[in-house]
């Protein structure tokens, strides 16, 4: 695949030795991530690497077929459908997904790293939206090609990255609701600090606005995009005044929590309650009654990640941005509202 | 973590190059999995490295940190519980994992046996039951450790492998539907053609035995472990002469299918009709009612699956088997039956 990588990458390294002041294999031990090199000259060599890396990026070392995807946490429905898209492009190239679980909350530990380097992947597709300067400048030293995935809709403009269009999500869900008659629409959107939960909930208040309808504010929640989340915001959404006969759940767990709310409060959907998700993960599919939901293409994402890795002008310097589109999938836990 | 390979590894082939009367060259190409090898050679030395691997299995080649998972079909449910178990031995270890999709139906492609050989992974956690009897050769004279987790109970007795109690399962979900005194109880066990089906069945039929219940031919039907076939063959049962009280699913997907079609046909589930599901993925907690379930340990499967291939004596000759333990989780979707 990187047939011309060793002439190219050699002429670089001894460069870079040269201007360094230090000795190839001392400029080989950085890229490969070894720790018998003092800190000093390591961060030395990395700043003339990326520097020289900017030009001949995804060309400078002879590369191992392997995709790397790095998780901050595997989760059952979400990182399946992304792993699966980056399995797709990897099979596509005779290479192989190289996984990993970073183990903290939004950031990657840094101990993934050092493999990273040391395996000389194609490419590193990053499952978080922080990435940390440290990272990024090892990464472009090492001329590792990565892409960002983007699920919280808050890319770095310093990183490429791909998303999709949470605020016209959130407005195709809400506007369905509307179009079908429905007035009193809630909304459980995700937790307050991430960008696509606001996106969404702006999409919902506009799609209001056009239909002629004010935002009551006791029907907007914040959830935390897990089936629990969706239970008991949806119990005291059902149990106030004058209820909604829709809710917009942000996401399809939580949707799932807004059912089981419903069935415990002798509700059936969608003759009592409307319910739309978000994402149309598998479980959408498979509830009862199947969900009508905002198709987020998680793994035509991790797809075009995965090929953004691939190209010859690899990013990694360059902030591209791709942002996907969403669609709506109608099934059948909406319905016009039963009139009273 | 396997310092003294290089050393074991080097006495090994020389022993095979001169047995087979090649080069050391040679020998290496066959181990790497290389293809510039005739088919004459390559069979040779395989046989060689075979029979002296039985003795250095584990120690005669060094090795990359990489813990290889191969699946013929990436689901997004149990796949995921099994990659999760791997990744967690693989981070114990400071290993990373790389995982294939073989993209047949049971057996793997033969296309992703040469990268494995070219990695030279700590290991393979091979997802599917038969396995050809030339990737076990190619394995084995690469050294390269393998493990068989095998999903539907039909092990091959000539490979290391994990599974689980399948017949316990089904007499404990069986037991706990006649302990609340359903006399009418239907099965929709998995495919007529995997082992773990009939093994579940006769649970099923041992329990209602142990009930002094007969076993109405009527009310036993063969799945196909999703969604769609749990609701098809739930709705033919509910629509027929004296309807069961209680369904046990053969798989969580058949059993939302079954969820679904107690939905369409206006039962409720408990109050209706009972429904018990078996593995025990995360969507069990997520439907609604929420699953009464047999518990099979998929992510622990995989973790032991792991942990066999990283000790000193790891497996690939011996035909070693583990059998890990089903239970059964109460949850809402089980109740014992409204008297007419």
């Amino acid at each position: 695949m990187h047939d011309d990588d060793e002439v190219g990458g050699r002429v670089t390294l001894a460069t870079v030795a040269k201007e360094a002041g230090v000795s190839m294999p001392t400029v080989s031990k950085v890229l490969n991530g070894r720790s018998d090199v003092s800190r000093a000259t390591r961060t030395k060599v990395e700043r003339l690497l990326e520097t020289h890396g900017y030009r001949r990026r995804g060309q400078s070392v002879s590369r191992s077929p392997l995709i790397e995807i790095v998780f901050h946490e595997l989760d059952s429905v979400w990182s399946m459908e992304l792993i699966r898209g980056v399995e797709n492009v990897a099979k596509e190239n005779r290479a192989t997904v190289a996984l990993t679980e970073s183990g903290t909350r939004h950031t990657p530990a840094p101990d993934w790293l050092p493999g990273v380097l040391q395996r000389r992947p194609l490419g590193v597709v990053l499952v978080f939206s922080a990435l940390p300067k440290d990272v990024k400048r090892r990464l472009r030293a090492a001329a590792i090609p990565f892409v960002v995935i983007d699920p919280a809709g808050d890319p770095d403009p310093d990183v490429p990255s791909v998303g999709s269009a949470n605020w016209a999500g959130g407005l195709a869900a809400t506007r369905h609701l509307t179009d079908l008659g429905h007035e009193r629409v809630a909304i459980i959107t995700g937790p307050e600090d991430m960008l696509c939960s606001l996106a969404r909930l702006d999409g919902y208040r506009s799609a209001l606005a056009l239909a002629g309808l004010e935002t009551d504010p006791r029907l907007t929640r914040f959830g935390d995009f897990h089936v629990r989340g969706g239970f008991t915001h949806a119990v005291e959404l059902l149990d106030g005044p004058d209820r909604p006969t829709a809710i917009f759940a942000g996401s399809d767990l939580q949707a799932l929590g807004v059912l089981e709310a419903a069935r415990v409060r002798g509700l059936r959907v969608p003759e009592d309650l409307s319910v739309v998700g978000y994402d149309d993960v598998p479980p959408a599919q498979w509830s009862s009654p199947p969900l009508t939901t905002v198709h987020q293409p998680l793994r035509h994402m991790a797809e075009e990640a995965a090929r953004m890795l691939l190209r010859p002008d690899a990013p990694g310097t360059a902030a591209q941005r791709i942002e996907l589109a969403t669609h709506l999938v109608v099934r059948q836990s909406t319905a016009p509202p039963e009139r009273a």
